[in-house]
Order: C-alpha cells, then structure tokens, then sequence
C-alpha cells in the first residue's frame, strides 16, 4: 500500500521540529514506516542548493533566482526520496513542502501566484501532500523562538513586514485547502502537541 | 547609450571561447568597451549553481532541476551583470544564453518548448540578445575538439545522440530568429575567424 505524505508548516519556530518527532513517535507506535525530509534540502545535491539560497551572498539574490532554486530542490526530493519512500508504503513527513514557496515566495516576496502554479506543475505535476498540518504563530513570537537557536540566514534576516505577509498567505492558503489543520502554535507545547494528535487522528480516521 | 548583447552558442568544442576572444579584440579595436561572461555561470552566486549542475552527482538529476538551475543562474547574472552593463554602455560578450537552454534541455532531454517559455517569461520577461551568433559543427568534431582539453562533465557525458538533438535544435532555432549568424566551425580557425568578423560587420552596418 502506497505511503502518505503528510507536511508540517509555519513560520521559523513555530514549532514544526517538535511537531515532526511527535508525529513520528505516534506513527511508528502503529507498526507504520516514517522518514522525515526538510525542505529546502534532503537529498546531496538539495541540501547543496539549500546552502546556495540561504547563503549571505554579496551580490543581489533576485527572487526569480530565490524561486527556481527552491523548485530545483524540491524536485530532487520528491524524485529522489519521497516518491521511491511512498511507493513501498513508507509514510513520509515534510517540514515544509511546497506551500511554503506560496507563503515565502508569493506572499513574503510578492511573486505573482499564477507564476507559482506554472512552476509547480513544470516541477511535480500533480502531486501534492495527503495532508498538511500549518502551525499559526505570530511572527514575533516564532522568530523570538527562532533566534534562541542561532544566527539567522538570509532568509530569517528579512523584516517583520515580511513574516507578517507570509502569515497572511498561509492562512489565506489553508482556508482552502481540503486536507489540512490549523494548530494554534502560541500555545505552550503540551497544548500544541495535544492539538496535533487530535487532528492526524481525525484525519487518519475520516 | 545602450551597449548590445552578443551571444555565441554551439556546441562544446565548437569554438566559441576562441571566437569570443576574436570579437573582443575586433570590438576594442573599435573604442567599444566590452566585457565577456559565460553561462551557466558568470556572478558568484551563478558559478555555485554552475557546479553544482555540472557536477556528477551520485543521485538522478531530474530534467527540470537541471531546467532551473540554468534558469537561476540566468537570472543571477543578468540582473547583477549584463543590464548593468549594457546600462553604461558597454557590450556584452556572452558565451552561450538562453538558445543553449532551448538546444541542450528542449532538443537534447526533450523538454516542451512551451515550459521553456514559461520559464523564460518568468526568470527574463522580454530581455533578448541583440545579436546571436552560431557556431555550428558536427558533435563528432566538436567533442573530440573538447575531448583535448580534459575530462568531460556530466552533461558532456550524454551520448552522441543527445548532442545530435542538440544541434538539430540549434539549428531550426537559429532559422526562425532575425539578429542571428551562422558560422560553418568545421572549417579551418582562420576561416571561422574571417567569417565572424564579415557577419559582425555586415550586422554593425545594417
Ligand atoms: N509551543 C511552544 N512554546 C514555547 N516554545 C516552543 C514551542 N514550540 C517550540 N518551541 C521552542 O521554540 C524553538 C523553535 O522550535 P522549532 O525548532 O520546533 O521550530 P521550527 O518551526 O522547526 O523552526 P524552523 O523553521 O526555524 O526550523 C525551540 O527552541 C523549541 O523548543
Ligand atoms: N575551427 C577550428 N579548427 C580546429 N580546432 C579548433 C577550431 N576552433 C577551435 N578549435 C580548438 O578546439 C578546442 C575547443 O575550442 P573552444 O574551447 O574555443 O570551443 P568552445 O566552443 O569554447 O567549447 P566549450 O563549449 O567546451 O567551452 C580548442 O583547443 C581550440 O583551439
Ligand atoms: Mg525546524
Ligand atoms: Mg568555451
């Protein structure tokens, strides 16, 4: 039987690290088969492209570039590791997919959401997530979270104003998506987690 | 005034460096101030993408990550070298563009013409070359040509029969386009050289 896809978004440090092991843990308590990919990244030469776009780079990044890199990633790990894992029956988790690219690139940077689709059907067709789990936090509170961990790359170092139409487009975006969960990520964790596993639970058992 | 962008295309060993050499020196001769770049390639952003399409991975490269890097690293160089440039006044010397994406990823992997031009409307809205010149030679000369320069990279290493899609496209391409030269780079050096200069000229004159 073929494996699900099942993605987990947010803004940086809203949560989606701590969600993904809790996923893991429930599933592989049921006897299922789970893998875990990032995105941008997860196979050789992904991962190499992610270290090409979030780099400080010196020279301009023009978010045509910033785009094309995220879509080159992706097809890697979809060809590469998530088809290969879904065909022997292998669930597969995502921390972050291609809905990121419509709240970072579309929403955050402003790129047409007509040009998005043609590129997302030239990149993966027809494929999409069995089902996408968004967790909603302010961009204050994910990024103070965020900055707990480190130094920010290029991409964390855009504004407030950013984060802020990134929010607005994932929210705008899951309202109309069939199978996916909003999980209010402020709450604490034990809340966060108690919400997630309800909602993969209902899902699992719609 | 507006410098103008020349293009050199064909294929590996075709000539094109030494030919570009050539217009250099015919254009400095001249008092135009030129500058040369190459693609994939060019800024330092576009030289990481460039090796990493370039390099022999040990996992499948799909068809549309090569499609986009090329893109990305398009993207990269004309925004940060190319329009400035032109911008001042200066020419711009390419070694290869956009016609080697439509020759090696439309005619050698067989990529819809039509996702070729998506992508391009997307990365360069309608920036064109004002000039493009092609070198054209059998793959048999061309790579062995090549072959004396050392090891090959992974897109060298596609069969003869991709190389044969290659040019076929190049060549139905060059046909259809009004500010284009083709040079028969079978011939001797000198006589590619002598034909360059008469189609330089009788363009710079028209
Ligand atoms: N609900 C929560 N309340 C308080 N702190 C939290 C909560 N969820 C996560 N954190 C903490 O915030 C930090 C960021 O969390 P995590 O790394 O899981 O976020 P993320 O969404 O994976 O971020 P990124 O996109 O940057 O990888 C971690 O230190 C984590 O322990
Ligand atoms: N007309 C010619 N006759 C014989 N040898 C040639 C001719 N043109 C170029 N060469 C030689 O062939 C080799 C390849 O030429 P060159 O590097 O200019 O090709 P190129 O088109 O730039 O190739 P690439 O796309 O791989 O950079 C060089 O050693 C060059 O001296
Ligand atoms: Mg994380
Ligand atoms: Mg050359």
């Amino acid at each position: 039987m073929q494996g699900k896809f099942i993605v987990v978004e947010g803004l940086e440090g809203a949560g989606k690290s701590s969600v993904i092991s809790l996923i893991v843990d429930l599933l592989k308590s049921k006897d299922i088969d789970v893998i875990t990919t990032r995105e941008p990244g997860g196979t050789p030469m992904a991962e190499s492209i992610r270290a090409c776009v979030k780099h400080n780079w010196d020279e301009t990044v023009t978010e045509q570039t910033e785009l094309l890199l995220m879509y080159a990633a992706r097809s890697q790990l979809v060809a590469n590791v998530i088809l290969p894992a879904l065909a022997k029956g292998t669930w597969v988790i995502g921390d972050r997919h291609d809905l990121s690219t419509v709240a970072y690139q579309g929403g955050g940077r402003g790129i047409a959401l007509s040009t998005l689709q043609q590129l997302k059907t030239i990149t993966l067709g027809t494929f999409v997530p069995d089902f996408c789990l968004y967790l909603d936090v302010s961009p204050e509170t994910g990024l103070s979270r965020a900055r707990g961990r480190g130094e920010l790359d290029r991409i964390e170092l855009a504004g407030i104003e950013f984060f802020r139409r990134v929010r607005t487009m994932y929210i705008s975006q899951i309202e109309d998506m069939p199978n996916a969960a909003t999980i209010d990520a402020e709450q604490t964790m034990q809340q966060v987690h108690a919400d997630t596993i309800t909602a993969i639970m209902q899902w699992v058992e719609a």
